[in-house]
């Protein structure tokens, strides 16, 4: 759970002459968006039929990371989420090595929906287990299907949440033969209200506490796939600290409940909390509001982002706009909590920073030690 | 959202003449029972992790259709579940017909989650859409994704469910290219406790109630598209009422809310309810104490299901014990509440019938105009 060291010396192989963008590692948004925005403008109309059960949504939530609606005494937070293609990984990883990877990235899974419910002020309850196999065989490799089960029960004893059950179908024609596709859904609640942090704190003033990654992640995997086929050791690949490429991509997401719990307990509620998935550090743009965030400090990245930012050539732009870079969650909090919130995060087992502050000023996020800026339309999540 | 009326006259072409089993259509139980029961085993033992929140499970909800936790002024219960193998016939009925089907497989992949959560009392608020494609070129056929967003959105409009919002992966390599995984999670509360229906107050004498289905549902699709290997004229094989057996089978699953909805404001709170989807008419043994279940009138089979029995060979235990043979959904009600509920039903448009009653004696299910009867051992979920 703790983040890696930088590895400021390239392991080898020397890095390839030609960049690797993430639009050529096979995810085209553009076919997905127009899809996207229909679908959230119809979510939203359905919203007034909460006025029946004497219930309503918090609006506010609508493109935030959990949706959350007032039921009385306290709010309730949902959200289903995908592993993506870290399996992929896994699975060639069992095929090099022999050894199963699926207790890291059941973590990973429930890493997915909990970082993500977490980040309206919710306290994750339930998690329930989607894993649908591409046939009943693949649930033959004993030692693989027990990983996957200890895993999962082992990142819901650190996340204090109920297992409550899930599906496990065998969809033979939809999922390919020996794959599985991994996703969870997670139900809790902001309790008391209080905790809601949507944003409407946030301040000019305010301190940005960054959370340490363990690597790559959930997001990011297909480009680190694509990267695979120009490495001549392919997975087994050495890092500088003597693991692989395939085992440091494993690393399980850091699970960061423990610490919005901590905060919550020690009375400090963040003003705002994004979980730095897709799109980077571009998440740091998330809030609505039209503020300036300044980063002064940038944590340390891990061995294998850097690896991954050498390899595909990326400038840094390109790597701090597609990959957490060693930040795998930011909390928003009043600069007098900042210290605090370290400390209780650190207390946790979870390295984080106090790496910078909201200004009064345009949209824009400024990472002034990479001499890096993006602007409002760099993220279009609404 | 009517059920057919029965086709006794066959439609064309004859039966052959080898019997069609379920094991025979792929999927093979034995392979991921000992998953399940592991998975069953952890998430149980997680339960305790809830008492850190103040909050516990309502423990008898272990092994019912939907997870249920006691968080003082209400119950909360949540699920996610999985379309399953639908979605291959509605993409080889677009084919086939240059029609698409997804929006009717929206409402499918909807009523398997609400259908779940209602049985423990719940009344769905929240779901999720869980849309894994096996590709971004998944979303380039606008025409199919817009089905799919009116379809879902309807289906929640069904429900009074708000869509909160969800996940619309592209998962290259582990979907299949062309197909799309379709899953749905969904949050709700029961509220008045009151309305938790986990079965203590089942007794001697309750009726049972049984809920038209309108058609196979989504269950058993494994074997419908099996059966498609036989027939000359594969989906577009004509029934008896002019319809395809491939437009029969995408007949939409029953959204049951509205009626236990419907029987809430009226005052009356079943005694048990089960969604009758695998393992057919042996989910009515689902109530985890010892009673005799005897069914004394047997609703009529919708044509498609008549249709599969005929061509699979199967006998009424097969047939029943596999598919709905008509009845989607059970509610285990006072006998004097058994004819108000029969209405309530039919006002909601879902026709339904007083079929049975309860009794004192071993774990059975008596089908008496079928001269079927199945004992303890036909149903192992626990």
């Amino acid at each position: 759970m703790s983040a890696e060291t930088p590895a400021e010396t390239p392991a080898s192989p020397p890095a390839p002459s030609t960049p690797l963008t993430y639009e050529q590692s096979g995810v085209v948004y553009d076919l997905i968006d127009p899809l996207k925005v229909a679908a959230q403008r119809a979510a939203a109309s359905t919203a007034p039929l909460l006025g029946a059960h004497g219930f309503g949504e918090v609006a506010a939530s609508r493109g935030e990371s959990a949706y959350v609606v007032d039921v009385g005494p306290f709010y309730l937070a949902s959200i289903v989420e995908c592993l993506g293609s870290k399996a992929l990984v896994a699975d060639e990883m069992q095929r090099l090595t022999g050894r199963s990877f699926y207790a890291g990235i059941a973590q990973d899974t429930i890493a997915m929906a909990v970082n993500d419910l977490i980040t309206v002020g919710a306290t994750p309850l339930v998690v329930q287990a989607y894993w649908a196999a591409g046939g009943s065989d693949w649930f033959g490799d004993a030692a693989r299907a027990q990983a996957l089960v200890d895993g999962w029960k082992r990142a819901c004893e650190v996340c204090g949440v109920a297992w409550g059950g899930g599906e496990t179908p065998a969809l033979a024609g939809i999922v390919e033969a020996g794959r599985i596709d991994l996703a969870a859904s997670c139900t809790g609640l902001v309790n008391p209200k209080t905790r809601l942090t949507l944003g409407d704190r946030l301040a000019e003033g305010d301190a940005i506490v960054l959370l340490a990654s363990s690597g790559i992640h959930a997001n990011g995997l297909s480009l680190a796939r694509k990267l695979v086929e120009r490495l001549p050791q392919g997975y087994l690949t050495p890092l500088a600290d003597g693991s692989t490429y395939g085992e440091a991509l494993l690393a399980p997401t850091v699970l960061y409940s423990p610490v919005t719990e901590a905060l919550a307990k020690d009375g400090i509620v963040p003003h705002y909390a994004a979980n730095i998935t897709g799109h980077g550090w571009r998440k740091l743009l998330r809030h609505p509001g039209t503020f300036t965030y300044r980063i002064t400090d940038v944590p340390p990245v891990p061995q294998v982002l850097r690896f991954i930012q050498q390899q595909a050539q990326q400038d840094d732009e390109e790597a701090y706009g597609t990959l957490n870079m060693g930040a795998g969650f930011a909390l928003y909090v009043s600069a007098e909590d900042a210290e605090r919130t370290v400390k209780l995060a650190r207390d946790c087992g979870v390295p984080a920073w106090v790496a910078g502050s909201v200004e009064v000023g345009p949209k824009r996020l400024i990472v002034e030690p990479l001499n890096l800026t993006w602007d409002a339309d760099a993220l279009q999540l609404r």
